[in-house]
């Protein structure tokens, strides 16, 4: 893919995250992988356009694998890819795509170290060697098991820390448009006072997303408002803008959220 | 709907979660509805079968609305329902049915009364009331503003405690089947040394479904398995099964997981 320079509007590069496991459907565990990725996605210029959450079961995946990575400029896997029998990540995409599964020559090399001092590799180890044909390895630094590479795919680890390694071995290596920033002011007021205030402010800054985040603390209602744009300057100009009309209703406004 | 009476296989009653939220996609907040949602669900007998995390957008939300609400028993939606410029939910889903929207008198009435010592009912705390034509409320047991419950969707706050006051309201007043019943033991190996023991274990066990959640703790690799089922006695089987199985490699078990 080669990124077109245009000057405006800026394209936008999409991903969809893929969350897969019983455990997070289950309540039993606490997904923290789509905040973690959605902020380094940030980072590379990437907007996370839609997660799903989807059980151990292989037509859920094959069908939501094939609706995101088609509209999507990437789409992300976590969960499923480890040793036991409720780890159908591979196959399921394997089969969404098209193709075989088969031994990645490297990730066995891989394991093969990995479990070198730790009790050799079994023939249950080495299933963490398949992948779908056709794909590269991401380096994973914090365990054994690689994660994958195909096509516009990367399936990750389930595991946080591990999620976490894997992201910081992409980190610059996909193309993507221009970071999303934000920047946050405070107030202590209901957010129904002033929602006309945020409304003018978003119409007047064209390419601005303006978000309302209301609170309950210490007995009082305020609210957080966080701005985002592409262009720091516009992003710069709605703050100072909402700031102002903000004061001008009687409220004090606090830079960097409450 | 009438819950029918069938000894075997029981009938499955499943929910879908609509998470609503440009600051979820954007790493700025952690969901905590998924996991909350899933529990409550689990004791009314209700499996979370999918979750969708879509942006501010109508045709993101009409879009899951309608997939979702076709292939579950219920649809939980969560956030959106403010009253600012991005609280796009009520709208977005009486799009999706084809329904007009508009304002409840009940819930008028309910937010008359909380504002009236909060400044009154101005026509911004007015959208609160709004709905989707034909719906019902749903209680909030900590703020102004309801739920809403229309055919077998239920469109309820994206702040945690305030979603969950509404959980609270709608107890036991949902169908369901069997509630999913689970119990976990923990050894200290990793997942890969027995895989075969947990893949036998819920072959011979029809009617179970067993996770295998690896961890890292104290510099030793360990492992919880979560055997769930709806059937109590299968539950407890299996779970004596899995036990020995794993004492027989020479392996600590530890009830109640690790």
């Amino acid at each position: 893919m080669n990124q077109s320079v245009t000057a405006n509007p800026p394209r936008i590069w999409t991903a969809a995250l893929l969350v897969i496991g019983d455990e997070i459907l289950s309540g039993r565990t606490q997904d923290k992988n789509v905040a973690q990725i959605a902020t380094w996605l940030n980072v590379q210029g990437i907007r996370l356009a839609e997660v799903r959450v989807v059980a151990d079961k292989t037509d859920a995946i094959v069908e939501a694998v094939n609706i995101l990575r088609a509209r999507n400029d990437y789409l992300f896997t976590t969960g499923g890819i480890g040793p036991t029998h409720d780890d159908i990540t591979v196959d399921a995409i394997a089969e969404a795509l098209g193709v075989a599964v088969v031994h990645h020559p490297q990730a066995v090399a891989v394991l093969e170290r990995y479990y070198e001092t730790r009790g050799g590799l079994t023939e249950t180890r080495k299933r963490m060697a398949r992948v779908p044909d056709g794909a590269d390895l991401i380096e994973n630094r914090m365990s054994g098991a690689p994660g994958i590479h195909i096509d516009n795919i990367f399936i990750m680890a389930g595991v946080p820390h591990i999620t976490a390694g894997m992201l910081d071995a992409l980190t610059g290596t996909l193309e993507g448009g221009l970071p999303v920033l934000s920047k946050t002011i405070g107030c202590w007021v209901a957010e129904s006072e002033i929602a006309e205030v945020l409304r003018t402010a978003e119409k007047t800054h064209e390419g601005v997303a303006i978000g309302s985040y209301p609170f309950f603390r210490e007995g009082r209602t305020g609210a957080n408002f966080v701005v985002r744009a592409t262009d720091p300057e516009l992003l710069d100009r709605c703050i100072v803008d909402l700031t102002d009309a903000l004061v001008a209703t009687g409220r004090d406004v606090t830079a960097g959220g409450i």
